[in-house]
């Protein structure tokens, strides 16, 4: 994880790991046959990682700090981003990772999305509808921010998308009127 | 483009496309050095394609067209979205495609936004503000659909999406009560 962070996707190579590791090649090679099973295996210690950090369940507010957090490791979003794209073509290895993992995912959203708003959202969508939408968010702003770091800012933009899943509580903000706190 | 759309975007190979094309390979490759720049070409094409099926603007309504016309072809979907997230990469040969790609579709997108709704959308936002979360959304729908077409509906997702972003006109679309028509 420390050296994907570093190098990214594509420079981090079996052997620099392995030096990394303390292992021989062969060593390493006996644990994860693949470059792919290895970044499996990253992947899934991260999420590990950050269902550990979250509090029981997901809720918005700590879905907004994993996108922060992920704002200050570019190096793991890449090799999630380019990892799960791949995994669409025929017979990827890590096809069944991903395929199980969005299905996952899209379910722990729509709980969260529920704990927090009831059967219908404020603007008007199901959990169920919202979910595959607030996931499709977190990872096409990743993919931009990836390309455009400058231009995109993922913690403004996936506050901008909560605020519209959230919408139909407000009867407009009242355009030009600044609320009085900063 | 019709190889890709039969085959995937692994299973097409420079020798292939230039049987097809009934080039020698070597001629192949005299237009398009790697497989990389024959399929930055591909979806240069399918953009072209795409804009000139479309009326002079885009709004949602075309929008919506263009996501029911994608989940038809699903060959070249893949091709974009596996070589997208490759593009992040270091030092990628589509990498400055995808760049400037973006940032002219999310500025496209802004437009018909402004053009559709004015300065601010019905939920809250600007057009600034939903174009990126607009392209994020057609792009992770993607990435969903291709990994799970059985559970995901991009067509009726993305309407979802489109519903969201104009929710704010309606005033609780009654709880229960089923339109008359439909």
């Amino acid at each position: 994880m420390e050296l994907i962070s570093e190098r990214g996707y594509r420079r981090t190579s079996l052997a620099a790991v392995a030096e990394r590791a303390g292992l021989t090649q062969q060593g390493l090679l006996h644990h994860f046959p693949t470059k792919e099973s290895l970044l499996v295996a990253v992947l899934e210690a991260r999420d590990r990682w950050d269902l550990a950090a979250a509090p029981a369940a997901w809720r918005t507010d700590t879905l907004t700090q994993l996108v922060d957090y992920n704002a200050t490791r570019p190096g793991l979003v890449q090799t999630y981003t380019v990892l799960a794209a791949d995994s669409v073509t025929e017979e990827h290895p890590a096809r069944a990772f991903f395929e199980s993992r969005f299905r996952a995912v899209r379910g722990s959203m729509a709980e969260a999305l529920r704990a927090e708003f009831g059967e219908t959202l404020p603007g008007g969508l199901t959990p169920e509808q919202a979910a595959p939408l607030l996931v499709a968010v977190l990872d096409g702003l990743q993919l931009q921010w990836l390309l455009d770091p400058e231009e995109i800012d993922m913690s403004t933009a996936f506050r901008d998308f909560l605020a519209l899943l959230g919408s139909g509580e407000r009867r407009s903000g009242g355009q030009g009127a600044a609320p009085a706190e900063g």
